[in-house]
């Protein structure tokens, strides 16, 4: 089907996270060359510093939260975009009582997801 | 910079269209692989059937439209996730008398755009 709307599709829970799960709007058995997925984090909900092998194009839906890309944080809010590049450490903490949610567009490729041990 | 908001972004009037606007949000000089754009269709506006050379990967933000793909028509809204093969026909028009505004993700690949002409 060229048209679905989220509400149609399956959430599975991220187990990287804490409140968060995930759905994959446009897969790679759609899609040839990049995925489409919704990322749905609760208050008190985010993901701890990790890396991934494949760099993230987002867009924010709804929320705030802080991101940590490298060694910078960022105060993000619904209609901001957020590139991180591949291989960049960064995590997500939701702000406020509201849901976060953004959409995450990945490239069709291999991805290892490792967790940054905290060095504190 | 990883974080914009769309309201920071400037915006160009698509010439193919009517009463329609582009803002890149994620571009070829930031991401490797593929950019992130959001178009606005004022109320009355749309883009009449063309061609792509890429496909296009659209998330609708607001509003409500009618797109043909191929030989179908799908009325489509907000939180409607939407994928268009590369190379087939495709239109919009917008419903109703609100923006409809869309997220469309395209590699970052040599595009002609073609109108289809009206055999009608």
């Amino acid at each position: 089907m060229p048209v679905k709307n989220v509400n149609e599709v399956p959430t599975e829970a991220v187990q990287a996270g804490s409140g968060t799960a995930r759905q994959v709007l446009i897969g790679p058995e759609q899609a040839p060359n990049f995925a489409m997925r919704r990322f749905i984090m609760q208050p008190g909900g985010g993901i701890p510093a990790h890396t991934n092998t494949v760099e993230h194009e987002q867009y924010v839906l709804r929320g705030r939260a802080r991101i940590g890309i490298g060694d910078e944080v960022y105060e993000v809010k619904k209609g901001d975009a957020v590139f991180i590049p591949a291989g960049t450490p960064h995590w997500y903490q939701v702000e406020g009582n509201e849901p976060f949610e953004f959409l995450c567009v990945v490239p069709n490729a291999p991805d290892e997801i490792k967790l940054v041990e905290d060095s504190g």
